[in-house]
């Protein structure tokens, strides 16, 4: 029986032991994806108690707590910050199975050096010590960040976003891990929202183009891609029902733009015609400059009309939408790849049937550009466990190249999550280690440590290409 | 190597081995769902022979009978009951893999007292074993149910039901468990069918409404959900092709309903608006009534026309349906819950892929009502073996919180199959006995027994708040 | 911890390793569903080097270099012989938990006697010594089908061929291996295509029937089908979409046949329409003769249309198509059954995720007319690996009649492939000696052994009836 996430948590076999130990578990990390706040970084905030780091925005977490029937006072409402504690710890230490158990004390021992188990009975001791340890030096954003030996960082940034924090950190030469900012133009593609006009509106602002059709819509973005570039941008986001493939001409989509900043509803095919469009012309611009373009798709958001009126988006509301049509997720790279403007691209889908899918698509579209081009991204979100990424790193290794996987990210909101690269980079010993003692690949020391070294950090280093601070 | 389903069958681990024989074996049954005649448990009914208990009436051996190319003859048709049991043995000796090769060896070993293994060479062994010990006392309906420890059963019944056979059970103090109806509304919906307004009549009779309209049925409905209540039901059932979310007014729905009473087909857009205005409607009556719906899809049923002009329907010919829409399933719940009418609810599909959506999406709609109110059902029909269940049990625990599942049922037409509790049980001690040997989760013996404890008996004991008979 | 594929590969379990080696290795091989070309077994080709074999015409091959990023040029390019295999050798080197890994030395362990493990560090050595193997007797398309031990190779032929490589193997008494013909008809049936009228002038010129018709059509198949049968053939194999539910009168597919060969295009409809009432009628003939009808489905092809235009079809450019509605899988063999005109039938879906859906249509459709009538065909081309494969095994066993399945076949183009039949057949072992060892199943050698024979041969020799040569 292994003890209890002790040093060679998950590594059941020698092989995954000192593949961890080895090659795996002193590699930087390069966080390519999350949703840190810059100014948070610039600021290098500081937390008062657990909770405040913990429970203060983390969906993960209050979804668990909602689960297990706790009111919602303690969770996002007026409650105290030691009760909310406590009920956490009471639903956590008997969540057993969930991905947030180990998270949680992979947090607990790399932060707060503390190896117990948290449930109601050690809650307090825990309440007590982590309020400790937050006042000590090194517990502040940047502390966290460079404990965690973390090179580079990309948050998720609009494209109206004035990047003045990522400025500021590039400048500090005090601060060495390298923070750049990543494009995420969702609201320029939600022509179906309320919100888009006066988004708009946002971009003409600080584009200098007046938006008044599809075209200078793209102006407006190419001109704000610039500026991203400038700050050391290379890598895109997009948050996507689906991909969709929808073709219609440049007129059928201006006339569409046209209407809708009329004021006027759009249709649902008129929306998968204008986001096609859209994800067409901003590939070619990432082609262009070079960029990674990366596809969120397979959510379905804000389920609860009641809490989304409360509590807003990203407060735990979210599924996993199963519609996500292979076909056209297919055929939009196609098109890309006909245009000549298809880029680095990166797929995920929240709905994990689609592992195999994906692979094999990725297969259709790969070129001497760059190992892996069209990459199978980490298994995203709900499928951040043990399960999931066991799961597609085995469907990734049986339909592509495994040893070309640019890796883990953390996703995240809070500057305690990088344990997840080290949790990530655990399982993925483990399996390589299973598949060695099982006789299906040769131990050969040589050839593991540049695989378990390439996925956990030289292949992320290659492929995107960052521009380091130092 | 493990001995062949002896009393550790399973429980592959030393932890296993305690969690079952120390917290699960003892706990009583719920069985909150099957399809056990209330009529035969009043009458206590017996059986002459092993055929007319396993072969009578189980879609499921008929089936794996079918797909070893037995003929018709020895599974539904007049071939003598020995042969038939002949017939049967000698496909289950080689039916590795299949659950029926492990719920019939358990029948055998609990119900019969016999642990050897049923093959061709054996089947006269057990065929005269079985004739004689179902002779004895104790092997009637009730004396199964009595031995297999359950506490509580609930039947599954039409809305026109008179119920008379839960009403004579309830005042027979003679036997100590409690049999309750539970709801299930099916005909009344499907107005698509060609016997939906027979039916109605019938349901008009019994309920002393008229139904000439859906604001009539509703009425009809709710007369009869008082009657159910007031026999102890707080539980519903539906079985949906797909949970449909197809918003009209009442007006639309009202001239749907007329349409159709004039004897009109419906078209596929009507159906579906018609079904959804039914769901919506029943849904609010089980919230107001604490009542709990079951919602069962994903099934194409009577794909072979020819068996089923034959056989009728539930005689094996059904399959799973991937037709499944997630978003549909949200935008359901979201609008009951919009409504302030989301009774507790369990969600199961057919289609083992949903496992993941279905996680999600519960962890939307929960609330301190109850622990896990909306609740991912126990894998079920096809997915009702060893892997089904560990897939089911590693989504939720990873997705949701494993520790407030309300558990295992049989949806069983017989009296022989409680042994399934049994085989969940021992499937959920293992797998969280992997998880705790593996060192993913401390070996925390309270907090252990607590969770397997909770999902064995204690949660649906709570979850259900049945009135229990003693 | 096992050695790296020594003669216990994959046996982790002492069952395994009887079962394997005493039941299942000599075990001759029927390779019922293959793409070898029948001239070149006719001609006895060689081949020059490792190069000519693996990469020649290898698209699994092709897709995993571009994979890991390899230029065209050493792929399908101008690159010598010696430059290509130093890349292959490279890629494979690194390719942990790709079954190409597996293939590729199981080939080089079994036909060149080779032992060792290939990557950069071994590529000259590899390169000399299967060089020089190769130009040893035994090594030519007769000798490695030959010596892996094959009695009977189904190729997959279309309709217009003349069978005169067949004609000639037949009558050849010195090769002992028979090989049939299969009837493969998409091109007749994909009436979307631009060369679809081309085809049936073919059709015509080889039937004496003019296509004017859907009836004459059907005429000129008949005669064909005849033409085949006297040729041995009792399989036939089509590649769809997915399996297609659109009925519609004779006169409608008259019209729709009317347009198009008037040089109009086709709607999707009336697309569908066509192609299930070609499948209908074809299914219609196999039935009367007694044939097996093969469906592939779920596959997108030529997704990158650059490369398209480059290569052509089958190059590497093919993916998962997730649209594989079972609802009308279960449609289409229900009007067939409802005809009395249902072949035996083995479904190959490319979506893993079909397996359950699959297993539990063919159960609707059983008959004693074969043991298991309706198969789950064995994990097909993506899912053709250790985890696929599994995974199809388990969930027939599970829901159907693993006892009764026909098994593996290689689908391939390469003389070298047969190993893969090995590969299948531990797995297999390794599967049935877990569930053996883990007490789920008696330790029956009898049973266990008639299950293993079975499925690794005796089934499909029973199963479809071969005439075989000798």
């Amino acid at each position: 029986m292994a003890a209890f996430m002790d040093r060679d948590f998950l590594l059941n076999t020698p092989t995954a032991r000192w593949l961890f130990h080895e090659a795996a578990e002193n590699c930087p990390i390069i966080d390519y994806h999350c949703h840190l706040n810059p100014r948070e970084i610039w600021e290098d905030v500081r937390y008062e108690n657990i909770t405040q780091v913990w429970l203060g925005g983390d969906h993960y977490k209050w979804r668990l707590m909602r689960c297990a029937g706790v009111e919602e006072k303690y969770i996002t409402g007026d409650a105290s910050d030691y009760e909310k504690f406590c009920k956490w710890a009471e639903v956590l230490g008997k969540a057993i199975g969930n991905p947030l158990y180990h998270w949680s004390h992979l947090e607990l021992q790399r932060f707060f050096g503390w190896h117990g188990t948290l449930s109601a009975r050690t809650a307090d001791e825990v309440w007590e010590l982590t309020k400790a340890k937050l006042a000590e030096p090194g517990m502040s954003a940047r502390g966290l960040i460079t404990q965690s030996n973390v090179s580079i960082v990309c948050t998720t940034d609009d494209p109206v976003d004035s990047l003045e924090y990522h400025e500021k950190l590039a400048a500090d030469k005090s601060f060495a891990t390298t923070v750049l900012p990543a494009w995420r133009p969702d609201k320029a593609m939600n022509i179906e929202k309320d919100t888009w006009a006066g988004y708009l509106a946002q971009l003409a602002a600080v584009s200098g183009v007046e938006i008044s059709s599809f075209a200078a819509l793209k102006q407006a973005l190419s001109v704000r891609m610039d500026f991203f570039a400038a700050h050391g941008c290379t890598l895109s986001d997009h948050a996507l029902n689906y991909v969709m493939y929808a073709p219609a001409s440049e007129e059928e989509i201006e006339a569409i733009v046209a209407k809708r900043l009329a004021g006027k509803p759009v249709t649902a095919q008129e929306e998968a015609a204008f986001k096609f469009a859209f994800m067409r012309f901003v590939a070619g611009e990432y082609t262009r400059r070079n960029w990674t373009m990366q596809l969120h798709y397979g959510c379905r958001r804000d389920n609860n009309l009641t809490m989304f009126g409360r509590l807003g988006p990203d407060t735990g509301y979210d599924c996993i939408n199963n519609y996500t049509p292979s076909e056209q997720t297919a055929a939009f790279l196609g098109a890309l790849e006909k245009d000549g403007a298809l880029p680095r691209t990166i797929l995920y889908s929240l709905n994990p049937n689609d592992n195999q899918a994906i692979d094999t698509i990725c297969g259709c579209f790969q070129s001497s550009e760059a190992v892996s081009k069209i990459q199978h991204g980490s298994a995203w979100w709900f499928n951040d466990h043990f399960q999931g990424m066991t799961d597609q790193l085995t469907s990734l290794a049986n339909l592509g190249y495994l040893a070309g996987f640019v890796g883990m990210l953390t996703d995240s909101r809070s500057f305690l999550s990088y344990p997840r690269h080290e949790y990530f980079r655990r399982i993925l010993c483990r399996l390589l280690g299973e598949w060695v003692e099982d006789g299906r690949f040769p131990e050969d020391r040589e050839i593991l440590t540049e695989i378990v070294r390439g996925v956990s950090y030289e292949n992320a280093r290659r492929y995107f290409a960052f521009q380091e601070k130092n």
